[in-house]
């Protein structure tokens, strides 16, 4: 096991009916900002629920929060937060919204150009406002980490930052927020979570025995509620899956591990370049990726088909890629497509991402053999 | 799933060599004390990575804390606090110093008689000092909670408090100061941190699938280690060891699913009135409890023979059996004894522990259905 630090404050209030406790847990005597997307809070109710918790509070609105968030619009934000002097924010909505909260929060405090927090992934932050949130959307994960993706619209780019600083000070999940969710963000949630498990295991193993179960719990988890998930408005698998997509991604399973987040390295520029929801790039590259790094992630891919999918027959390279072809049937299980093709994407047109890695110089993997060349290759096998 | 709240904001510092770097994270320009036990400590070498750490900062020591910490000591070192004017207090040691420095922490800042922070299970705490741990003996997850329990030798009374005003700032996990730790010490370990799980575990089901495996990994991270931690000074099952009795016990195992905590109650009872080792109290009880509430618990414990140890064969109730035989083995199988007998505790020594619940009245069980009269009937059943 390697040396870790893991700090994780965010509280979790976790439930039916919670939303209209959240001034409870808002500093007294702050000014508010509520911050949503595009307004499908006011359509399901939870936009009156917080309002409800806010009675009494000042806060002003901003709206129009758009999926992978833009930086052009997180701007904007900041320079109504300088005029109104807003002291706290609260962002309701799925990650998108969290996600440019936390950006927000971090640049609002910042001295110089806010690009330079993402271009540095977060290490410059020294000071960010206090957020919290009203989950509406399991996927990211966004709810109880620190981390975040903004987009930038004139660059065509996508890049993450994170700093503790930005951790919510609470985060309110009511599954009862997820019934009015469309069949195909239900299917995105299911593979972002699932996805940002895998990041963190299928790896190279260093003795972590109790964090690999962890991780087994979580992926088996998801594939147990899937069908209940996209099928039903059921209580308790909604429960499961927003409490599923947050231990995906809150520190806890990448303590001591080797972590490889190559899918998500490629999978943000085929959002950037081709508006390719997150949860859809991840499908499309992961199974490429093990692929190309077969020799290298066999045992732990093996030991994930035996553990998840209870695959005892065969030897360590059929059961390597029983996992790999058991992952792909999940995703086309919840119709999730795992190809460019299906997107219409040509190898030509991916040429553009090949060359972006070449100019940052990017190494990925956790043996950090992945560079330009290896990136043009696994993109191959995505076609 | 029920409503929960989570909320943990302790910070894990993990691995070979954190010990010297102690001093970071304390605040700077307060005034210290070091806490520990009777000494251990110094041999060990753990106390001269300790002092590095302290370089330059100003503090004094306590010393004498005894395994479970008598209330008698806590007063001793409260006394010394205020003469002292002490503003951080850092546990060296095992679960018992560090539950020691939690009542300290609560008790020097308490107004009235301390003794009722333990009479009402914490819930008057307003204040406490802040507190930091470099942990050397996994079993009793306090490193990674704000739960406490003191003895009173006085009236030989063991009680628990909590309050999350007693969360260790840090907590400090160097999985080679257990190579020391001698083999009754390793193994009350391995059963404190497994029974912590099964009292989340063992009750009835409120479809929590991800917090169930989430348990399940624990218990046989706990079983599959359990060889090497007793028989080797081993790195790697060490630090495995250690960091699932902290996740036994850090609050993510207990969120939203029904608890039953009645195998402590029981066992500390044991522990005031013989002596046992909080462990031995703990693998002589839950038995006992398992079969008496058998009707009420045997769903979870047939998904724990299924899941676990793996047992597909017979019954519901075949496997709901096995779950406790192997448990018991599992207990044997590290030299731990699950039998009062094995203490030569007689029967009618344990009336004074059936005497003691009726006159508090206590009522306990995921069911409530235990109270003295059931109390008596389970002791029958550890004879």
């Amino acid at each position: 096991m390697n040396n870790f630090e893991f700090y994780n404050p965010v509280r979790i209030v976790f439930g039916k009916k919670t939303i209209p406790t959240v001034g409870k847990f808002i500093p007294k005597g702050k000014k508010i900002m509520l911050l949503y997307g595009g307004g499908s809070i006011k359509k399901n109710g939870v936009y009156d629920q917080v309002l409800r918790g806010l009675k009494g509070r000042n806060f002003v609105e901003f709206s129009g929060i758009e999926p992978n968030p833009l930086y052009e619009t997180c701007l904007r934000a900041i320079e109504k937060i300088k005029t109104e002097k807003i002291e706290f924010l609260l962002s309701v909505g799925g990650g998108s919204v969290l996600d440019a909260t936390k950006f927000i929060a971090a640049a609002a405090c910042y001295e110089g150009d806010p690009w330079g927090i993402l271009t540095t992934g977060g290490i410059r932050i020294k000071k960010a406002l206090p957020l919290g949130d009203v989950i509406t959307l399991p996927a990211t994960g966004s709810e109880m980490n620190c981390g975040s993706v903004i987009s930038r619209k004139e660059t065509q780019e996508k890049l993450p930052f994170s700093h503790p600083l930005v951790y919510p000070l609470f985060s309110i999940l009511d599954p009862e927020t997820t019934y009015s969710l469309p069949k195909k963000q239900l299917r995105n949630g299911l593979v972002d979570a699932f996805v940002h498990v895998l990041e963190q295991y299928a790896t190279y193993s260093v003795n972590t025995p109790l964090q690999d179960r962890q991780a087994e719990a979580v992926l088996r988890t998801l594939i147990d509620i899937a069908p209940d998930v996209i099928q039903k408005q059921d209580y308790d698998s909604r429960a499961s899956f927003m409490w599923a997509a947050a231990c995906a991604l809150n520190g806890s399973l990448c303590c001591g591990v080797v972590e490889d987040w190559t899918t998500h390295s490629i999978g943000h520029e085929l959002t950037a370049f081709f508006g390719l929801d997150h949860a859809e790039s991840l499908a499309v590259v992961m199974p490429a990726l093990w692929q190309h790094q077969f020799e290298n992630k066999k045992d732990k891919l093996a030991q994930l088909a035996r553990r998840v999918w209870h695959i005892t027959s065969g030897d360590r390279d059929f059961q390597a890629r029983a996992a790999l072809e058991k992952s792909v049937e999940f995703f086309h299980s919840i119709d999730m497509p795992t190809r460019l093709g299906d997107y219409k994407i040509t190898q030509a047109d991916t040429q553009k991402i090949v060359d972006r890695f070449a100019k940052r110089g990017s190494i990925m993997g956790e043996r950090q053999n992945i560079s330009a060349p290896q990136v043009e290759e696994i993109l191959k096998l995505c076609l």
